[in-house]
């Protein structure tokens, strides 16, 4: 059956982002250092349609982040950082987005939806989280629903009690400021299903308690 | 050789105590909840004189979390929670606490040792962190010392670069508020060493990288 899911990266102190985001550097001071060890591997890059990289056991779960997903939630930052909204952009991913998927993101301007290579349409939802989580499911059909991010969309699926499993990619290094992971997100109860670790990132999959 | 280690169990978003900690409730709203599951566990109870208890991953953690630790560093409000300092407090671990070897206490309060049953032995320590470590590591000789609590001094040792091994038992529950690990302690890089989880806590022991 389908399930809402999550994967993201954080800090050992718990942010997804650093601070001082802006739409050059969208991840914030720092930010990069959550991803640099994931998209040095072989599954990272594969699933991005890039040849090479490293084999271990990040690159088994890299290999497998996007794998049962039906559709995509992702928020507006995610899909076009901080600055005034760009009709003409087209995302950060190319023409051929590793999504391969309906992507619903979640944004107040409306917009036509946006056909990519490879099976990726980006469609802007202007009704909130809730109807883009509808429409991802339909969608999605027996596959899983994937929140995309950022942080405060994760943030909202998990105070909405929309979310079923939450996968943390644990990067240990501090970030000191930033964009928090569980911001607000008032009392959620999870359950440790699976944790496999290589010496740089801890991976954490989690079941969220109804 | 003797290592500076640390364990310290901190809900999933960070915190190792609740909002609103007094003397009556030193673990603030909730906290107690960080620490439900490893009182319950047959490791924690013997370490503490007690008998019975449930055997499990938690347990054998639990078990030997006092293990190969020569001497203790304890903050103030570890020792003696918020309120004005009571020469006549000796803790909260009854007569025989589960220590087995000196405690260095941080406080601004001169006080003569306290010599507990069973090897524990209360020293105040008044001027610094640094000394407090110093001292640990004359007693313990060629066992490790252990930051025994609470957050507060885990961040300045951390700050101080003095950790050698940090051991996070992660409960899978919000906190919301309270008392943060990693709260100003700077750019800190870690290594996770070894993880264990069950459905109640993740163990992730990590080396402090220099």
């Amino acid at each position: 059956m389908s399930r809402v899911t999550c994967q993201i990266s954080i800090s050992v102190d718990g942010y997804a982002a650093g601070p001082d985001q802006t739409t050059e550097n969208p991840l914030g001071e720092g930010g990069e250092r959550l991803h640099e060890r994931a998209i040095q591997t072989e599954g990272w890059r594969r699933s991005h349609g890039i040849e090479g990289g490293e084999r271990n056991v990040d690159s088994e779960v890299a290999a497998r982040m996007l794998e049962g997903v039906g559709a995509f939630v992702m928020g507006r930052k995610m899909f076009a950082g901080e600055g005034p909204w760009d009709e003409s952009w087209r995302g950060w991913w190319g023409e051929d987005p590793p999504f391969h998927a309906p992507v619903y993101v979640l944004t107040h301007h409306p917009r036509e939806p946006l056909e990519m290579e490879g099976g990726t349409t980006f469609h802007f939802v202007n009704d909130g989280l809730e109807s883009a989580l509808e429409q991802a499911r339909a969608a999605a059909g027996e596959q899983d629903v994937a929140i995309a991010g950022g942080a405060s969309t994760v943030n909202q699926a998990l105070a909405a009690g929309a979310l079923d499993e939450l996968y943390l990619h644990v990067v240990p290094i501090t970030l000191g400021a930033g964009e928090r992971l569980f911001e607000g997100v008032g009392d959620v109860e999870l359950e440790p299903v699976k944790v496999v670790s290589s010496p740089a990132v801890t991976h954490v999959r989690y079941r969220v308690r109804r």
